[in-house]
């Protein structure tokens, strides 16, 4: 529509996707970057309700799977980070060298976490005998109660999650939602018996990935992460990634198997039917405020936002007309309309403000709001609303069916989320150019430009692996779990595989 | 029932509350305090679910009074703690000096929340340029924010809350929930025209404050606090105190009235009908976790805790009779009408395990459930449940009636908590003995004991207060907000008042 856009400024998403994020981010009322410390945002009210209902998607998930929700402490005492790194060092060396993990001692070492977070050394006017750091993420945290409430096999599983702050010290460029230095974080633990077992887990939480990322109208790549790239304290490592209009990848959630690494490090041990001591296995789960970002990111456009139905605070925003001496009373209506939709489970807004339409509907699209629904006196008269998809598209609705008709335009709008979004995956995913050998180096044989992802077959060694990012500037995001369907000739030695690998430019 | 009681070794809370109430809180799995730094508790799933149900109707009262939900970072930058000390300090001063604080200039000083932050000033293996603390509370990150805000009285009144973490470096002996140093904390802040519209803020407060110690069953004390215990930034501060079963008081939330004293320290102005700039007023309304606190001490009993229906994780358990070779599927049973009570609203646990009868309700009593019903065959014949009240009482229930059954009883156990506990404050609070001039001193005629609140008309001058707090070892709690229905002598000067004052001893 194009009214006050210009006056308004906001960048061309299309043209300056660098520029239109942060711009957005802030003019639709999801944060105010202006709080005095860089990479700490205000979350504003629209911001905050829209994060919790995400939240309420992964809640719901959590209680369908029985998992039980917890909360620890934010502050973790300096000495178990050192528990921590030990055994990061040692799972380090185990890879290096090629040995098993279990034949290496713990090494005293700095690095880990240690250089990423935020340190308490001070209280009052006193400096604390134990520093304590704010939590980057739980597992040292909790794995230290584990073994308090596992005795034995009838402790297992055992599934928890909590959703919380934790910090990261960022010294690279903050972006909200996506690089930030307190993070609206969400967590998943759990114990098991056995690694089958937290194998299972594994498959539950890419179920759950798959469900909310549907709520979400996000496609995912869910991908394997080369043994480099894995979680130091993890067997291995999926990655779930979004594409964001750049065709760059955001990590908005991962998994981990731990196997019995971190129960043999914590001594989270259980009593198994033979009555003998066993280690436990673990997983987990994590997942941020980055699926905000993906979501600003993938489904907004020239106008502002656009939020998922499941998701957005108002999914319709009734406009009545406003004018003097109208002949029937188009807010009553409006009204009338709010509390039949709400009464069947719909988040509304009326907005009856004096205002001129054209500016309400620059409030309500920036916002994202999917459906707006116009009455005016004409529309009363035909007994319909007007309704105007945030996605695109006007049709007069039956004012006799509103709900239903509601919930049908809703649906058709996530699914045009959905559609979009996925054809955007299509566009970037291209197969990798060959590479050939010339002089003993490889190169490729053809171009890679930014904005895109590249597939190949692949089952190669590392320095194949190694050879592609040096030759592609591309990193290995990993293996997609799905996989091809049937072998092709790997990449780099022509020997069929079904492993289905991905190249990408990741935030 | 006595079941395993002494086995279990339950301390006698009529007999040794100072060690029920720590034993209880673990028993009952509301928290962990093993985690390894003192005064910052786990939160388990039963506790964390029960403190979630409190928060929900914190929640639906701000919805149904319009505050925003807002999420501030947790870190504030030392030079904001600064702006704040400065202002305490000078409205201190003019206290004390009995002049108007607009008179005095600000003065560098030390102190206020400086001494009970935590403090970082380390990230990573840098030392930080600007030291930064963990909120205690919001309101210099928050009246950082305002001016941004707020522009002209169309943006008034602003009232926004938020429920976070918030930390004290508490060095007085810590106790789950009552004084800890991560505090489960919800603040509400608001903007206001004027000092009238302001105070009409506090009163929608102590509504709310009513409403939701009504669904708690706790009867409380409003007392505006005397001005020497009123929050150094506040005109003045309303304290509401629950009373715990050894009678000392609990400050369990607080409302402060800052008239325009924040806005001149912090620059919080708008511009007015006229189109001049004028200060805004604020107040803010804080809780904390201390509600649950006060929860668990009032209503529990010798057998554990006893929640009040509105915020039980479970409402009913239903125990089936489990034995080999019974004639009818008692399981199947529990489970039908654990699905008629959950498709009606109610939170309910079916308890199959195959255990001692006795077990389980020692474990659903020391949890306290409100309601369990018993089903065996004999009750399936007669087409009853057997119900237990946690408040005592036992009685079959009509299956084809069982909802409304149900929430009748719910009903009747939250009006027995509230009679219990109303009947305990009745007991506490005492008139206070006479006082008599002697020798130039005021002495008790009579005696106060601890486990009792005085209450008396009191109308005398800062000298008799500090007498009568000299002579009873008690402190001033302040002014009721209800004072008498008609006028009395004041206790010290005889001259008729209708200010009732009371004395307690607080944790």
């Amino acid at each position: 529509m194009g009214h006050g856009k210009a006056k308004r400024g906001i960048p061309s998403k299309a043209e300056n996707f660098n520029e239109w994020y942060p711009f957005i981010v802030e003019a639709a009322e999801l944060v105010d970057k202006r709080y005095p410390i860089k990479g700490m945002d205000v979350w504003r009210p629209y911001g905050w309700k829209t994060m919790k209902l995400i939240d309420g998607l992964t809640h719901a998930e959590m209680e369908r799977t029985n998992h039980e929700e917890v909360n620890f402490p934010l502050l973790i005492p300096e000495h178990l980070l050192e528990k921590e790194n030990a055994l990061v060092a040692r799972l380090k060396r185990a890879r290096e060298e090629g040995v098993d993990p279990d034949d290496l001692r713990d090494e005293e070492e700095e690095g880990g976490f240690k250089k990423e977070v935020y340190w308490v050394k001070h209280a009052g006017e006193n400096d604390l005998d134990v520093p304590m750091f704010l939590r980057p993420t739980s597992e040292t945290a909790m794995y230290t109660m584990f073994p308090l409430w596992i005795r034995s096999h009838k402790d297992l599983p055992l599934k928890i999650y909590q959703t919380v702050n934790t910090f990261r010290y960022e010294t690279k460029q903050t972006r909200s939602f996506i690089r930030v230095r307190e993070i609206h974080f969400f967590e998943a633990h759990t114990a098991h018996v056995d690694e089958a077992d937290a194998t299972r887990q594994i498959e539950e939480d890419l179920d759950i990935v798959d469900r909310i990322m549907h709520d979400l109208c996000l496609p995912i790549i869910k991908a394997k992460r080369p043994v480099w790239d894995t979680f130091p304290g993890a067997w291995y490592t999926i990655g779930i990634d979004a594409v964001m209009p750049n065709g760059r990848t955001l990590q908005v959630a991962s998994c981990h198997h731990y196997r019995d690494q971190w129960a043999k490090a914590f001594d989270v041990t259980y009593e198994d039917l033979d009555a003998k001591q066993a280690y436990c296995h673990q997983t987990t789960y994590g997942m941020s405020e980055r699926l905000l970002g993906a979501v600003v990111g993938m489904h907004g456009d020239e106008n502002g936002l656009i939020l998922p139905p499941k998701i957005a605070p108002f999914q319709v925003v009734i406009c009545p007309m406003i004018r003097k001496n109208l002949e029937v009373d188009t807010v009553a209506v409006a009204h009338e309309v709010a509390e039949q939709l709400r009464s069947r489970g719909l988040r509304v807004k009326v907005d009856d403000r004096d205002l001129h339409p054209g500016q309400k509907y620059y409030d309500w699209e920036i916002k994202g709001v999917p459906l707006r629904l116009d009455i005016g006196p004409r529309d009363i008269a035909q007994g319909t609303a007007f309704a105007a998809r945030r996605t695109g598209g006007k049709e007069p609705l039956p004012m006799d069916d509103i709900v239903d008709e509601c919930y049908r335009v809703l649906d058709e709008i996530s699914d045009e989320l959905r559609a979009r979004s996925t054809a955007h995956m299509g566009d970037v995913v291209q197969p990798l150019p060959p590479l050939v050998q010339h002089d003993g180096a490889w190169r490729l044989d053809g171009n890679v430009e930014d904005g895109h992802i590249y597939e190949l077959a692949f089952d190669g060694t590392d320095a194949h692996a190694e050879a592609i990012e040096r030759a592609t500037g591309f990193s290995f995001l990993g293996d997609d779990t799905n996989g091809f369907e049937s072998p092709r000739p790997c990449h780099m030695t022509g020997e069929p595989t079904t492993r289905r690998v991905l190249l990408a430019k990741s935030y």
